[in-house]
């Protein structure tokens, strides 16, 4: 049989993470590549009382399709938890409970533009959200950053020139508080011109904050949506990071005109989201499981923060950078000298230590010296020994 | 803020299926309608088990991320339960476990054919499948059917006069078994000629076959899969039916060529499926519960497939003409006279009984006098007061 494949297909590559996450199973090999959360932050107490009791007390209703949107229970209380955390106000009619925060971006590029469309990201942005968004076709134009996030001043050129062009953008993507890959955080300034660039030119804003719970350090700087004129703004949330990602549960926050569209496209990809997955989340919110076990995965990853960077500043004094992050699960390096991170993982894999190169992350082929880092998802003899492995492969070489 | 929204969204309506389920809730409302496994049919206590000892042995695993293929013992164990029960040999590697049929359906129309490109399926055809196929942008050309199933002379002609006008179909779906929404089953006959002819034409067939274990009555008919020359098949199944919906479990049987697609789209899609449940339908399986379970489904619905053909038998002897299906969930009920079903639901409803029309599973707008009725949701009492309280909306009109 010959198999005509759609072009789609075209635009897209096998994702270095997940072929990183095979390799992870390798013996000996300390894998500062994936973006898991460490399993010692899964509340797997917790979650065995929250199931014994549901499928005691509502068997019938947690093993049952849920209706496309979700859940109404756990519709229902997102709203107060992201008041209490997040600082905005959503009522359940704006929210639609996704399999995975994953399948809420390839929502948006799949309702809020056409193929061949060109929206624009962050350079470099999460390697998750390419996928999605070249899944669709889309054409992505990144905007540089620095430790304050996404430059808004060359943002607003470029929305200018792209107009200009006869190219409006489609939406704007912004992981806005420890971005993935890089760790930054997007000043509050920034914050403030990105949504007045959006607003004034009327392209849709969209927040990803997969891990705005986590934060080690410094003060909390509030979500672009919490601001004011930050009503149309679409955020994305998951529990991934504070419940567990095996469940797979996550959320988008939109207008009721847009949750419209994203009920009808979901009916489409999996019809609903896992029942139990739904009410387990909902039980672990009710009981306030989920403040108590955030407050324990922050200790944890303050430190395991803390080892990683220590042993970069102990080890990389060859004029390497590295972000710095207030919180989230990644750490940036960008090697010093003219080095292809690409080119170099079968040789970091040899010594022992493995991450994803820059180039997964960027929309245009570039960040070739740079490199993401995760510091959860380790032991914290293996990040400092991991760093050691790295900087042996890099620093004989310059 | 004003959003643009994709083309694709043209193509698509609300399901009356969602209506209908919220519908459900009205108190006194019988509901017909929905495609819902019983409660009853829950093997809550053996999940309740099998979760318990997961998460006291193998938390780590079980709440983490997956690969995007499915978890490795899930995907061994597939192939032995398919050649026990489906009498076809596969790999592994031919395995991708996915968030639901759904989900898989969604896949198929978007790696094995472009927007604006030609596929056929049955007329009529699961409306779930026609939601993906739209959302897609596929034109669908439908093949009628009769109580044999699609009529494959029919689509032999059609396939050479599609093929004559330049437009040969990306791919043909069919439901050999139990038809969603007929009840109907292909016969072995038309099996081998279906499957000839997407041999000859080198058009790739799927066999959807969620239904497939449940059977009330009479000779198993093999899958296509399972025919000589069926290696080219792919299958789509479901634990939905034989485990539970909720917990959004199916897979896809392909070659490896087309399963590696399947991998990146859903890499796209949502990552991975849910761990917990993958883990969860291994140990269904490999305690044998699954084949305990799925002979019970099929005493508690054979008797309710017989109240509801004989309820039909008593209350509609106007002439109407309903499918008598040997498995699966659905009788196909055809009204006699000049009826529209879908204006008629309103007078359903209002007479306490809701339906789904056969217009939601026409490719073509057609099947007015047509509605599908489930008999798998509804307590034994409910299914023959429904089917009354239906021959009061229709018969008097006639």
């Amino acid at each position: 049989m010959n198999y005509k494949f759609s072009y789609f297909l075209n635009e897209m590559k096998p994702s270095e993470i997940r072929e990183l996450l095979k390799m992870a199973s390798t013996p000996g090999l300390i894998s500062l590549g994936g973006g898991m959360p460490n399993p010692g932050t899964f509340p797997s107490a917790v979650l065995k009382q929250i199931m014994d009791n549901l499928i005691e007390t509502r068997s019938a209703q947690v093993f049952q399709y849920a209706n496309t949107l979700g859940v109404q229970e756990t519709l229902d209380i997102i709203p107060g938890y992201l008041e209490k955390t997040q600082g905005f106000k959503c009522t359940p009619q704006n929210v639609i409970l996704n399999s995975g925060s994953q399948q809420g971006l390839y929502e948006l590029g799949k309702v809020l533009a056409d193929p061949g469309d060109t929206i624009i990201t962050e350079e470099p942005t999460y390697v998750g959200a390419i996928s999605a968004f070249n899944a669709n076709a889309l054409k992505m134009v990144g905007i540089e950053m620095d430790d304050e996030g996404m430059k808004t001043d060359v943002l607003e050129s470029r929305i200018k020139s792209l107009i200009k062009a006869g190219t409006k953008p489609s939406f704007i993507y912004t992981i806005p508080t420890f971005q993935n890959p890089t760790g930054f955080t997007m000043s509050l300034e920034r914050r403030k011109h990105i949504l007045e660039l959006s607003n004034s030119y009327d392209i849709p804003l969209i927040e990803d904050n997969p891990y705005g719970e986590l934060r080690y350090y410094g003060n909390k700087v509030p979500p672009i949506k919490s601001l004011k004129g930050g009503d149309g703004v679409l955020y994305l949330g998951t529990f991934s990071k504070v419940m567990t990602p095996g469940l797979r549960l996550g959320y988008t926050i939109a207008p009721t005109e847009v949750i419209s569209k994203f009920n009808l496209i979901k009916q489409a990809l999996d019809l609903a989201t896992n029942t139990f997955s739904q009410y387990v989340a909902y039980e672990y919110i009710k009981q306030g499981s989920i403040y108590k076990q955030v407050a324990l995965n922050i200790e944890m990853y303050r430190k395991k923060r803390d080892i990683m960077v220590n042993a970069l500043e102990e080890e990389f004094r060859d004029g390497s950078t590295w972000s710095k992050p207030d919180g989230g699960m990644f750490v940036w390096l960008t090697v010093a000298g003219n080095v292809d991170t690409k080119q170099m993982v079968g040789e970091a894999i040899k010594n022992g230590v493995a991450y994803i190169s820059g180039q997964a992350f960027s929309t245009t082929g570039g960040q070739k010296r740079s490199m993401r880092l995760n510091f959860t998802y380790g032991d914290d003899e293996q990040l400092k020994e991991g760093i050691r492995r790295l900087s042996k492969t890099f620093i004989k070489k310059n």
